[in-house]
């Protein structure tokens, strides 16, 4: 992130893009030139109760306010990429039903965006736009094609080939939560009822429900998580994690089923788009490559992936961590609004 | 399928295009227009043991002849799009061990072929020229995404999204048969002996043995299928097909779970690419829309499909059977070297 409101020298003719990601707490605003470089990033409080026209003002207001920092006019900009959380109609520019954004259902985000700037707006759900983030600038870069799959509450994604990312025909592409791996009649079902999918087996709300069952299992096995659930502490993947660390067996069984679960996922999207890079993001990564247990987790994921795909993607398809954090979503809606404004302009 | 060779008036100055289908029988080569009419169309013997230099060399000759009776000279095709089975690399041209040409094995098929003729030469799996021919002029062609689930020895397929054919990072993209439908312990194996993959449920190879393993059941059941197997005949998808529609029930049940079965894959492909349609094509569809079980077959899949699906792609997407049937490779290479020649010329 840069904090230094300037455009490189040499780079001033470079055409400028903002990325805008809403999230129920916070929007991130960020001004990205066509190099992938943040030439300034702010974030507001998204106050989403007072609805989603004031906050596309004050985001509208932030970004004349960057530009007049910058020195340049609103008409500079390129394009506009905003990333919101679905439901939603990509092609029609609509918020629908976000759960997280109550007060902004069935609203005209994009043009409402389009019209305060003036400038062409381009809409992502936002874990598509932060795959394209780390297709453009993080743990994809090196590859034509990419997948991340975030895991937090729940399992989200998005797929990159070749520049085009895949929003869906009707907005639910990516939806990597949702792939079935296990068609039995006794399979875990998601909230909304629905069975076998890799969400009701792999996300952070499937990790508390596993761990529970596992800790009220037959032989009420011994268990740190015990004394701190007892104590009052909510189950959390967070303390999952941390018991795991600390040796905690039960623990460690949940986080290396739940890389078990994410590599039979993965050989299926391996099969399907066959992508040079499988990327892991979201909130929940036992530490990543900064911990051993993060690491071992990796190589579970890993170790599940070569025992079950073809021997080629098997031994080439790259499987990591993400590297972007919570950038990737502002800068994938800026990558997004950069590959459309090319291509278009390639078209025309 | 054009047979008179000449162009359509007013469509003489169009770009044309040569579609190669190498198959472990015959070769279909097919000229094609711009708006995917087939001028000229011809098949010939593979005679696969000559080897791959020789049977690319017929292949030219054929190409050269037709030129010949349209009146132009080769240089005047933009490109010929090449299909042959796998394994291969597409980037580097070549086929690698394809197991139904087996005297091909590691051999620069593209680049043979583009010294022979002169001309650029794009290279696609099969499958996936399948794919692109049924999107391009077949079921597909109403909608920008499309995906082709095939059905025969094997299940194939071929994914579409704007016109770009997603080959895969590493030649296997579209490999839909192998998508995991089952984790467990016990799921079934394809032959190379990966467990839980769509194919050991739903290939023609996967109905023979759930055939036979109903038929062994417990219960001995009565079927018309023991009459015809006890006379010798070997157990066949044919078979199947032609009993459930005279009503066995075992018949019946077995079309109808790999009706489910194909709807399970279906619905992970859904929430992975969310297409417009996905089209089901390949040698076993039992009679298609033209007989009941067709139909029956296919209601099945849609019933599962809404069963499992998210509301919106549930509702919306369209799963129907293929168009083309075997025209759909030579015209899908042909589609996809359309494709590759168009987008070169924008980015020129």
């Amino acid at each position: 992130m840069a904090s230094a409101p300037h455009i490189e020298p040499g780079k001033e003719t470079l055409p400028l893009f903002f990325g805008v990601d809403v999230g129920g707490t916070n929007i991130k605003i960020g001004l990205v030139d066509d190099d992938g470089n943040t030439v300034v990033y702010r974030k507001i409080p998204t106050l989403e109760t007072e609805g989603p026209q004031r906050y596309m003002e004050r985001t509208t207001e932030v970004i004349q306010e960057i530009c007049a920092e910058i020195g340049r006019p609103l008409s500079d900009i390129s394009a506009i990429g905003l990333a919101t959380p679905g439901t939603m109609d990509i092609e029609a520019g609509m918020l629908l039903e976000p759960h997280n954004l109550p007060n902004s259902y069935n609203f005209p985000i994009r043009d409402c965006l389009s019209q305060l700037t003036g400038r062409p707006v381009i809409y992502a759900n936002d874990a598509n736009a932060a795959a394209f983030g780390e297709y453009w600038l993080g743990s994809g870069r090196e590859f034509r094609s990419m997948i991340l799959l975030t895991l937090g509450t729940g399992v989200g994604g998005g797929i990159i080939v070749e520049d085009l990312l895949i929003d869906g025909e009707h907005s639910h592409g990516g939806e990597l939560g949702h792939i079935i791996i296990d068609f039995s009649e006794n399979a875990r079902k998601i909230p909304t009822g629905q069975k076998g999918h890799l969400e009701a087996y792999a996300s952070g709300t499937a990790i508390i429900k596993r761990t529970h069952e596992a800790l009220a299992g037959d032989l009420q096995k011994e268990s740190s998580l015990h004394i701190r659930v007892d104590n009052g502490e909510p189950l959390s993947p967070l303390m999952v994690s941390q018991e795991a660390s600390r040796g905690d067996a039960i623990s460690l069984h949940i986080v290396m089923e739940t890389a078990r679960y994410l590599g039979i996922g993965i050989v299926s999207l391996m099969h399907t788009i066959d992508p040079g890079a499988v990327v892991l993001g979201g909130a929940i990564n036992f530490g990543g490559h900064e911990t051993s247990l993060g690491r071992q987790f990796l190589e579970r994921i890993r170790q599940e992936v070569k025992a079950r795909a073809f021997p080629v993607p098997a031994e080439k398809t790259v499987v990591d961590f993400a590297r972007l954090g919570g950038d990737a979503g502002y800068l994938g809606a800026a990558g997004k609004a950069r590959a459309v404004t090319h291509r278009d302009s390639l078209n025309s």
